[in-house]
């Protein structure tokens, strides 16, 4: 099996290679190409390094924390962004040194602190003075420290994916002096705070919002400089590139966006001395063009309309193994398999719905061949951020298995779905009760 | 400890309460009163059958199908609804015989009926003319039938829960032809169709859109009488009724709708000789307003935004407990309770965001406390729906504990938190992968 990929586009299999999955692991299945994913962060990594000469690669974990996928990424160079302590314990079950993880999180808990303590991160990332006061009343050897700070951009994307303006839950704003007090605040402490973080929005098709984070960052790090002495060592300008959920989104040319990042900060840094290293933490835009959803059709129904009529394509998955579409309204390019190799007829327009007690509807619009029906696969690209990791058991159905595709060509199951007992072990029906 | 909770009413925990089951079992946590929802589902029951002389209530386990939801609702008379082999499987594990289930879905695969005619449900609610082939197909004793219909009713409601409209993944419609194409099909084939059933939609305020679903109903087997002699034994008119999400929302009163819902039905049938049993499967209503969320607040940050400033309050839960607000804006009711027994300050208007790595907005312009801070608590009410049965793992987050609250004002666990053994039992990380 080989598939037909370019380090710039997205995972497409062959139709052999869809029924040939969907038979030997069933239906809804997500599918992880390693030779894709590992040329994807070959590319960003290159790219990177090309732009600057002091730069860390690191991967947001919480796009897809599949230890197959994390051990992937991190055997290719990229430490590993970690959002939790469950994403970090995920890091180390995969193999991933503590050393090469940073802990992030808008609301840390006092426990998840003492952990990245305890398994000795290499950085927390603090987002609020609570986080502060927490970190210097923890017992042990405390991490480097990175300070979330909202440089006050606003990024063009979906509202609930977006992060890096003025007003947000995330982070230490600079405009209004947060940002400054809290760097005083843990250095009078005695933290390590080596250097600032930002992240300002998911799935950004335009880049000028990273990149004036980034000129935001070295804006505050000069001013730090100037007026308190402080040496940043660290510049981490997040992720949040966007990848091609439709056909014509163009793809983003990482060398390009890396040159005008790091040539941003390097210019607002002109003149100070500093010389920090430039990180960069995509998730979605190493995973998610790797990996496709194969789902079967189960019926077809056409049903009168108040002005016409409407195909529905009603599929073994939904919302529960992609809730994407009904949280975000997000598209995803979807093409036709036949379950038996028989040809297309001519394009209808169809809704792609679900198997889950609602709407459901999870691709709008679709344009697949008016032949479809049940027995036929779908396949949906660019579904490896944000499917598997936000994966549910809604309507007690398991979750999907993970395949990865091999560089062989081999294919092995990387996530397996739930079995019945498992579905139920966490249940405690008191024996009294009836 | 005892509630305050009226029938009519929704569930509100003591401050002690609050702070003894945080104290015992952590946050975020669902906490169910065993007594409230034994009187909702008593109360509808009682108006159910006060109303028409044949009536049963089925609880759709779709809303929560955690085990000792279901003993109990089942222990009050209840049948239980089952959406998938999941929730069937969930309803035989809670102790409910498969006599006393029906099987739904707009998709059901071959493995799903397989086990509804090796389980022997009672009903399997017939979706599409692909299943009635598949029901056809399938060895072994076939359960009765009902024919899902569409009734072309236009719930108001949001468009992601409405279902009973003509332009619907669900059901054969009416108008076109195809319900009764479906009914004539199968019996044709000799199958035990049985009855009709409809489910116009969820969280109707405005009840009209179910009291229309049943007259169509009734309408349709009347025709069908005329037309080909056919007796429906069983109308079941699904659920769907609303509950409290917001304070101003006025509480349904049970006796009222099956009142008017009933008569109307009998109205449609005047004259026929017909006298089905009528069923509702209510599963929102039943469990909705029983169950509390509590959460405990992390930080809070109050930050610049274009026309002034705005107060984040981050708790240590989100959309992997709570996915309605970013589904469909859902609206809840909350409560603050102080950490340490401290009077309230006079109201702030707050924004409450969940601890995800993105917006994760829970609840917006809420009126919390101008003083409210880390290591308090919020109660939000009625999440007893759609929250412990839609929950993830996002960001690897274990799923909360739900606790119940007896009778007799003790309180224990029905469900766990996942360990860190079972969030990774189902990765596979092959052993030559690096």
């Amino acid at each position: 099996m080989t598939t037909e990929v370019a380090v710039d586009s997205r995972l497409v299999l062959t139709d052999e290679q869809v029924r040939e999955i969907a038979a030997t692991y069933g239906t809804p299945v997500y599918v992880i190409d390693e030779g894709h994913l590992r040329r994807r962060v070959g590319a960003f990594k290159t790219a990177f390094e090309k732009s600057h000469p002091k730069t860390e690669l690191t991967y947001a974990s919480k796009a897809n924390s599949t230890l197959a996928v994390l051990r992937i990424v991190y055997s290719e160079g990229c430490l590993i962004d970690v959002a939790s302590e469950g994403e970090l314990r995920a890091a180390l079950a995969a193999g991933v040194p503590a050393k090469k993880t940073h802990l992030h999180g808008n609301a840390k808990t006092a426990q998840e602190i003492k952990a990245a303590f305890d398994l000795e991160v290499a950085q927390i990332v603090v987002d609020n003075f609570e986080e502060v006061d927490m970190i210097a009343a923890t017992d042990g050897k405390c991490p480097d420290l990175m300070l979330r700070l909202a440089p006050g951009v606003d990024p063009k994307t979906n509202a609930k994916i977006s992060t890096g303006q003025a007003d947000t839950k995330f982070g230490f704003n600079i405009a209004d002096g947060s940002a400054e007090q809290a760097l005083l605040k843990a250095l009078l402490l005695g933290l390590p705070v080596i250097g600032v973080h930002c992240h300002v929005g998911s799935q950004l098709v335009e880049p000028d919002a990273q990149i004036g984070g980034g000129q935001a960052l070295a804006g505050f790090v000069r001013e730090m400089k100037q007026k308190h002495g402080y040496v940043t060592q660290v510049i981490n300008v997040g992720g949040g590139l966007a990848i091609r959920y439709t056909d014509d989104t163009e793809a983003i040319d990482p060398q390009k966006y890396c040159d005008e990042l790091t040539a941003g900060i390097r210019k607002g840094l002109e003149g100070t001395g500093l010389d920090p290293v430039l990180v960069q933490e995509p998730g979605r835009w190493i995973i998610g063009e790797s990996c496709v959803t194969i789902y079967s059709v189960n019926n077809v129904k056409t049903v009168p309309t108040k002005t016409g009529r409407r195909r529905y394509v009603s599929v073994d998955g939904g919302m529960s193994d992609n809730p994407r579409p009904a949280l975000y309204g997000s598209p995803y390019p979807v093409r036709w398999v036949s379950g038996d190799g028989r040809g297309a007829k001519p394009d209808a327009v169809v809704r792609v719905a679900g198997k889950h007690c609602e709407s459901d509807t999870l691709f709008d619009d679709k344009a697949l061949p008016a032949n479809v029906r049940k027995g036929d696969y779908l396949q949906v690209l660019c579904t490896g951020a944000y499917n598997a990791a936000m994966a549910s058991n809604y309507n007690r159905y398991s979750r999907p298995v993970s395949v990865l595709i091999r560089e062989d060509g081999t294919h092995t199951m990387v996530q397996r779905a739930e079995t019945w007992e498992e579905q139920f072990a966490r249940e405690i029906v008191p024996e009294d009760l009836s």
